[in-house]
């Protein structure tokens, strides 16, 4: 329980919203004698920022991250880290005039429900992807952790719309596979598959509509044996922190639903020997059987869906006068989420993978350089 | 954490191996007062069971239900409920004879990884299906609470291999579709898929072989308002409970992997009016926004790999020499999983939609009949 | 788990050092729409503020409540609540000196063991009774949500050092008692023992000295039923709370210690019927009974040790010599911490018996006023 | 929450009545390759099974312990292990007759008033003190493994009524203490205190009342650095687990109320050097400071309150009627707890100091003889 809290050992707690005054996370359980680095915060940070290009909303935002405890002398003190973002271009003009009318996909009807009308409605409040900003924050000191056990992350858009990139990205090193992703202003991997996805975003722009996309993540070196059987899977845990992104739908592991549509001749993962170690010949596990790692890279897909906030007229409900009418929806949208989402993605695999370590003792309570 | 325990306020604990004396479950959290109709649980036990038809593995069980706690006067007191099912039909001389040969795509690497070689490795121990069987009791008691308050659940197999339903049988009622699942061996709901499923299920078992599937759930008539936006959502939650499920490897939600092809246009559920209350005009949303429930059916659709047991010679390695060599599994498994797995599935979305119900306060811990 | 985490539906999450930026609590599982009153949460730190009287800490800081997240039109939202105060009085320069002094049953030595030398030492950092700050912002959220259900709480000062107030003041109608404890700079009901223990302070502080006391809580209206045999008990929950007040070293529920020199004829609460309720005649099992509300108030007493800050010449050890040292300790400090604590011990019951009534189901996730 | 749960790493779940068909306990998390010793649990039950002694109750159980699962060629698997105790001499006819009248003191009403009479009432059901046997099942598992890292936990009886043994008894070597405690029928450790607590406790038998009691608990080597501030603490952890048994009503560490009687300089353990080790030169901390073990004995006394059940004529309300009436309890009873209580405090104290040791990676996951 605890609508804003995820992990055991390695726990973040989430609070603010969009047009509130900051969105801000606290973490639990980071080891003392972490050397933090706030520049890469701020970078990984900047990767979801809007209006970063034509591609995302025009919704201007530093974002610029302040630690408020936690930090002693550059490092890490086994205290709670609380990171915040402060808020600034907060427009709720446009949400003012329209919060009686439903957005279609929206999530106005089920706040209702559940909130009735006191939450705080104006830029979607809690339900805005600008809330995972604090997941990026949290992701960002994982990373910094996880990387101390040579353990690397990489999320890359694998499709937009019908445009998609069919190949294998799981190889051992993933820094090649960032300097290319780093080229693509929609976080592709492939140059000609970016430019097809690019040009699908700004059509769909142009159009007021929006594309949904799917997101690819890899994550290389982590040891065998990590994970469990039943009800703590490593599928179940990533894939409970994966949902908590808005607008993702679906996710799926190694083969995946491709599984669903296989022999088992076909999708069995043979043992072999490499290097004196035994190893999977191929991949189609996605690095997880049992739930536990097989010390293959861990590979999973996740669906997101297109932005709801569109700017054709749609068909909705008034629920003040209880009529159907119609919505346009003003205001500063992404035509294409899946981009921006990338790094949330990454952060939450390595919250997850992190929690996972650190309660199975492969990791130290304090670091030592 | 707790590798075993499911749940907050419905909490189920799973324990027993498959060739151990039993595999049990204990249920906390049930109100008192809830009538146990324990030949339910039992049926719900048997759509489970092994050795049912030609379809699935030749072990025969009498998977027979055993209260060791909790019920009084045929009524849940409100204290923990302990049902077992005892293991009887134990063959686990093939398992011996194989043990050093690792099982491609099976927990037997990572068992070893994770437990050293203490763990029970006999039928698969805690990596095999049969825990599942406390699954299906614990959910059977959930379905017994979550129909007071008018809340069904189906599932049925949605895909075998390439052979697919696509229709969409999210209706109101689901009762005429659990009569048409019943008439299918293979839990289909149409008569004509259904025999083209088991005419490849058959193919599939003389070639040695096995073949994955999908399962799709609906649970009818939740209210809106139930769940919450990020760590505490819907998805996250069910996604948690369904990748306990060996052998799943995916799930999405509503549209799901589709989704991530669509146009918002196309993909939003406009608001309407029926009769007096706003719905949804389609259900892409697969009955969840924003984490919570909009009131249409929640619809997702589950993954399910092969079963890695197949006939057919594989390449793999012994553990013991360190050397790659072939293994040919004997034993008695099942062609396609999927059949047995419908109510697994059913079970797990009735204990996650039954644990927010009696944390969010809509089901008293008294019962009153 | 989660070190800084306490509760299940209604749960704080703590964060903030003594000498860093701020102290703060996210408090998260607040009903939608209560009116929030900053200036009570004002009043109510205040009470724990340094700098009130000579018998606290001269420490001067304004411990100005702000709120960051989770309230919106002065209502709570239903989102996560996060509140700060700022540290202003910040004179880290007698901790520097003395850092290598291992203070005699001051966290400084565990803090080593457990953080290394990474922990923010300079005022005790998350040892400091700073941190309870954080506590009392929340609990006077959780008071204003219980008094919508009539539930009020209340603790005095009972003892300090040897001047005990023996009264047994657990009557229906807390708001008289707690115009006598406004009366008495050290928090107690009896204007007679207020000046003994005001007495006692001062010329413990006149001596370089401090002493103990002990602190009870009575909390009125609680109704029957609430709470559990074993592990949810509610002497568990609220002992679990109260031991993280620094300085507490013991808590007994009704007669507690008194109980174990009782006869079971002494000790025995007969029911007996009063304007036709079933209640005790008698209060010795403190309104708990099989780890369940009674009905009667629940009563509890604190033991609290005397501040380990003292201004006498200590023996102690040198931490980078390893050599035997004396050690004076300078700054500033409290003679006698329980006035400043009561209001700690009564924010942690608040906050405990909240989250029981909203796990029960008692209180509605949307307040209508 | 979960009622019947306890602990994160190391998790206990309790369940069965005390005359229903069996009491047991689900332990998971325990590593895989102990070596499990059933006559060691065997011995530990015998301790607190009744019918011991003339100060016990005359019940007749064999408390045979049975593994159900997570134990392979006498190894844990690192699966859950499920021990169970059958009930056998079951005499329900006493608690029938007298159902409606509320014992005084007993948990008869709070139990109507959280699970209607839905509760299984017999015995007392989940109130029953025969629950604890799971406990103690559990902590027998937990010392096997507290041993294999050298701690050793021993608690005694350290007064009945008014008889009182006020020697400190914590040295290092907890062996000779057993070998006296075992000379005490009472479980105390001087041979002539013990005499005088037999002494009394037969008299109160006659006056058919009964006597409450304290226990003290040595927890020795546990490695300085352990448990954490506020709600990590080792008192909140440890507080939370022995208030689950059954009759507790009060905890305190080391000096505790006495502490509060006392001054800075008294109460305070200065640091000195043993050894080449810093050790405190006194331990009125009980081996805590900030939550944290310190290396030195953790001790805590806990306030047994005298057992409700007692056969003099009581006032009392008939819950049919609503009038008031007279009770005389019939059935076995122990005129005092203590002696039969003090292996279930130190199960609770090996149950939460291993879950510390586990979650903070001071025991490995797989045990290597």
């Amino acid at each position: 329980m605890g609508d804003n809290t995820l992990g055991t050992k390695f726990r973040i707690t989430s609070f603010g919203e969009s047009h509130g005054k900051v969105v801000g996370v606290v973490i639990d359980g980071t080891p003392a004698g972490l050397k933090i680095d706030l520049d890469y915060i701020q970078r990984e940070l900047n990767t979801r920022k809007p209006g970063q290009s034509s591609f995302t909303t025009a919704r201007k935002e530093q974002d610029r991250v302040e630690a408020l405890s936690g930090i002693f002398n550059d490092r890490t003190t086994g205290a709670p880290i609380c990171l915040i973002i402060k808020n600034q271009d907060v427009d709720s003009s446009n949400y003012e005039s329209s919060k009686n009318l439903l957005r279609p996909s929206h999530a106005d009807y089920v706040s209702l429900q559940k909130f009735g009308d006191f939450a705080d409605f104006r830029g979607s409040g809690r339900f805005s992807g600008r809330i995972t900003a604090g997941f990026v924050m949290a992701g960002a000191i994982a990373k910094q952790l996880l990387s101390k056990v040579n353990i690397s992350i990489l999320a890359y858009t694998k499709s937009v719309g019908n445009v998609e990139d069919n190949k294998d990205h799981s190889i051992n090193d993933l820094e090649p596979l960032l300097q290319r992703r780093k080229k693509s202003p929609v976080g592709a991997l492939d140059i000609e598959i970016s430019k097809k996805m690019e040009k699908l975003i700004e059509i769909t722009k142009k159009a007021n509509d929006s594309v949904g996309g799917t997101i690819r993540c890899i994550i290389n070196k982590l040891p065998p044996g990590i994970g469990g059987p039943i009800f703590n899977s490593l599928e179940s845990n990533i894939s409970k922190g994966v949902f908590s992104i808005p607008a993702v739908k679906g996710i799926e592991f190694g083969a995946g639903f491709r599984a669903s549509r296989m022999k088992g001749s076909e999708h069995n993962d043979p043992w072999t020997i490499k290097n004196g170690e035994i190893k999977a010949t191929k991949n189609d596990s996605g690095g997880i059987i049992g739930g536990i790692s097989t010390g293959m890279p861990i590979v999973f897909t996740v669906a997101v869906k297109p932005t709801p906030s569109i700017g054709k007229i749609q068909k909705t409900v008034n629920i003040k006068t209880m009529e159907e009418d119609d919505i346009k929806i003003e205001g500063r949208h992404d035509p294409c989420i899946v981009p921006r989402a990338i790094v949330v993605v990454e952060s939450i695999a390595a919250i997850v993978i992190l929690d996972f370590l650190l309660i199975e003792g492969k990791i130290p309570s304090v670091l030592k350089d």
